[in-house]
């Protein structure tokens, strides 16, 4: 563990071949390695599987969702818990999205202003209003403490001229975002951080103006959204590579909404440190489990009489217990068993990663390993 | 641990106070210490719990349903996976009902004939033929350490006439079932044990009568079924009392389906040894929890705000990591860990309930502590 502190992001490591960095983010609950992979909490918690075991599988950082904690049980009722980390006994360190993603991509009859967005709750049908300021008290009232500011999420395809408007919208709440996170301290912690999200869909000029205006504004770490989002994959290793080196080397850069296995070797290349991803869980919910010889879905009747583990090179408590013939069979006879023992393996299998990552860049063979990773990886696919 | 051995029963302590004993049975897969209370796994699995948890649990020994686990995945292809506790990875003792429950419970268009019982499988309306030769195969090759006689068992209410058949019937089929479990041997074990079952619904005589001639068969344990279907519990007490004084002393006496927490404390004065109920996890699964102080749903709105633990006197995962507030809120957001949660929970209550109970037999406290529990019990209903 290092024992100083620089901002928020410490940089330990260059890669002497590519882009990619080790380093480390101060957070009130401790430190995280980058990069990192953050599993997906909606609710604050990962479906099926208690917190224990998450932190046996060494995730060291879990995102939720504030639009849906918002709704349920609401952001007051979380503060008056204690916060999201005690109230989900976590206890580890949590990041909230701002909530921009869900509105816009469940199309609650969403309606976009200018100070804005007004959408309905699709638990009861009540109308809602969200707005940067709003978003940031939410997201200091559940307690996160790595907190993203509220944009407008472009889906694709989309014209160039929305995507600018949505740049420009972006960067006008952005700025709201970071006032209102500096003006709204009663009653909650100032060890909190705030991130800037960049927008601007496949289009370079719009990601490099979108970058510019953020870093005018100063955050403690920069967000890259709207990929992801059905774009074809080039297009996000170009505005990677326009936007990543326009970055402060001592901040933090995150890939929201990425990714498998291939794209974290690929990103961490190109220079990126935090990921979030619900892959691991909600492909784990549909039978689908990664591993280090490919992925697979266990469905498939092939594993019916298969009684070896999911992955040979696991160790988690799954691939510790159980046999592929059993957990095809589980998802046969509908137990929800197999929900939690695929997710749970699957987010071992990205930690797994994520450790293979840095070890590698600690002893500088990032690409040899990458190399190594990719051709095993494939020979099951 | 008891190092002689016998019979598959071994009666430790008979309490001073009441017809209560202390005794462990004997199986290839381990001592089991009685009385015992069996969590029921249908498919061989406690819904939502990984195997490494229920022995966290201390659970000593688990029931599958050989009717479910014969129509899928089937008893040939659970033999062939090495049986039942090697397919589902739990390693320790099982016991299989006989499938006669779940034909005559679930109603599938059930004909019975002197020489067995046909039913519709409710997976592909596939017609079946269970006989006594077939369920004794199926159990043996599915690998039980205890399996049960195929037996027809009566609903409640039921007249004198229909329930004297069906004593009748099982009789008949009980002999055919001790024959077969004696012959059937090749690819099978002879550890394994065979239990009969006691019929004769609310009707004394002929609950005697079925015990009388079950004894004849000369059994390794008996089993008393039809009970706690309904009934006022008056007639399950005042036919425990009728059966149990008849039964001997080395044979361990399993009282079927039952029960709550009243009823084991109850069943165990009486002379009762082993047990089995859908109660901590059927239950758990709808929210109801078992607890030192009552028991409760966890979904009432009253524990929105209730930050304390399940039970105060409970050190599972669940109670160590969550509040009942979450648990309140795991509910309503939908989130499937909230069954595992709560099915965890109260199977720990139930092992911790048992092992009060041994720890009271063996020194000789049996009424004081029953009556210590009940009042602590009572408090929170």
């Amino acid at each position: 563990m290092i024992s100083y502190k620089c901002g928020n992001f410490c940089l330990v490591k260059n890669s002497s071949e590519c882009k990619a960095r080790l380093g480390q983010i101060n957070t009130a609950r401790g430190f995280i390695d980058t990069p990192v992979f953050m599993p997906v909490g909606t609710y604050g918690t990962i479906k099926g599987i208690p917190c224990c075991l998450l932190r046996d599988a060494k995730v060291q950082i879990m995102l939720a969702n504030s639009y849906h904690l918002y709704l349920r049980p609401g952001a007051d009722y979380i503060k008056k818990s204690g916060g999201i980390q005690q109230f989900n006994s976590w206890h580890k360190p949590m990041l909230t999205d701002s909530g921009g993603f869900q509105i816009f991509s469940l199309q609650n009859f969403t309606k976009v202003y200018d100070d804005g967005v007004e959408f309905k709750s699709p638990i009861n049908g009540e109308k809602h209003f969200f707005y940067p300021e709003k978003s940031i008290r939410i997201q200091k009232d559940i307690g996160a403490d790595i907190i993203m500011c509220l944009d407008e999420c472009t889906t694709y395809p989309v014209d160039y001229n929305i995507a600018k408007n949505s740049v420009d919208l972006s960067i006008k709440w952005a700025k709201r975002c970071h006032h209102e996170f500096y003006t709204y301290s009663s009653m909650t912690d100032n060890t909190q951080i705030l991130f800037g999200i960049i927008q601007g869909s496949i289009y370079n000029d719009l990601r490099i103006q979108s970058t510019y205006e953020m870093l005018d504004i100063n955050f403690d770490g920069y967000a890259i959204g709207g990929l992801s989002v059905g774009e074809p994959k080039h297009y996000m290793y170009s505005v990677l590579q326009s936007v990543l080196p326009i970055l402060p080397t001592n901040k933090a850069r995150y890939l929201m909404g990425v990714g498998s296995p291939e794209d974290l070797w690929k990103c961490v290349e190109l220079g990126v440190d935090m990921f979030d991803c619900v892959i691991p869980t909600r492909n784990g919910r549909n039978g689908q489990v990664l591993t280090s010889i490919g992925k697979f879905n266990i469905k498939n009747s092939k594993f019916k009489n298969d009684y070896n583990s999911l992955d040979p090179n696991c160790t988690c408590l799954t691939c510790n217990e159980y046999s592929r013939a059993y957990l095809n069979y589980l998802i046969k006879s509908h137990d929800i068993l197999y929900m939690s023992l695929l997710s749970l393996h699957n987010i071992h299998f990205m930690m797994n990663l994520m450790h293979t990552i840095r070890e590698a860049l600690k002893l500088d063979i990032f690409i040899q390993e990458k190399e190594k990773f990719l051709k095993q990886y494939n020979v099951g696919e």
